[in-house]
């Protein structure tokens, strides 16, 4: 057997976040429709069509490889995702559902921006540049969402204190 | 039933935090054994000492809240550990083990970094002044952890390509 090298290391951590969008991108609706408000609703619908040509873009880093686009079982990514259908169960119908659904969306963000600040940098070790600028794209959308999301979080809350002000 | 509110969320999202950083204590040691480069053995076990006060830290909020400390089992972390020990299993020996061990800790910190900046967020909003100052206090060694990481990714790429130059 040969000796792995950090083309392997790049190869498998990219099958790794291609599983894991695979399983946001059928996971981004159902948190849509959980979303009690509209801007929660909008946010995770939007987020979904970016999903859909991040996958695009990952696809044409397995062709810069000349590699299939194949995933590999992403345990992470189920953990994570575990953990929001079980807030969207256990918080159903309460005030805190969109605080509980913005904070699982979030824990998914960095996840991806972990996985794909490691391979924009390997990718660059290995000398692939258009798959540094195809990775940095992907990890700038996840970058923006995130911030969204932090700011959907304090908005949805000063909403909440202004209605208890009012009642 | 009474309906569950943003201070539930804290609570069991501060119970899922706690948890994983027991894990996190555990794993950090057999990372620094399987660290092939000083800089990564001596990263991984400042890390762990870190962890020790940010458990700490995690008590005294739950003492803020009136609570008893207790963890609640995190599937994410448990799904990022399992992901970080297989590569310590297939990369066992070769040039790219810390690259792998690396980037299997920067999934840990940015699950940390979520969880942390939404748990501070909602301290400020549930108006937890003191849990707020703690829980900063968590998410900045987070944030720094995961820079350091950074560049002692870079640099050790650095190494190996003076290393090829040289051979």
């Amino acid at each position: 057997m040969a000796e792995k090298t950090l083309d392997d290391l790049f190869l498998d951590t990219l099958k790794d976040i291609y599983y894991a969008e695979k399983q946001i991108l059928k996971t981004l609706p159902k948190m849509a429709r959980a979303a009690q408000s509209e801007e929660g609703r909008q946010a995770f619908l939007k987020h979904r069509d970016q999903t859909e040509v991040q996958i695009e873009r990952l696809q044409q880093v397995f062709e810069l490889v000349g590699k299939a686009a194949r995933g590999k079982t992403c345990e992470a990514i189920q953990g994570i995702i575990a953990e929001g259908e079980e807030i969207m169960e256990e918080y159903k119908g309460s005030v805190a559902l969109d605080a509980g659904l913005i904070s699982s969306a979030q824990a998914v963000e960095h996840y991806e921006i972990a996985r794909y600040g490691t391979l924009k940098s390997w990718a660059g070790q290995l000398g692939l540049d258009e798959a540094v600028a195809l990775l940095d794209a992907n990890l700038q959308e996840e970058l923006q969402t995130d911030l969204l999301l932090t700011q959907l979080g304090e908005a949805s809350a000063n909403l909440k204190g202004t209605k208890k002000k009012i009642a």
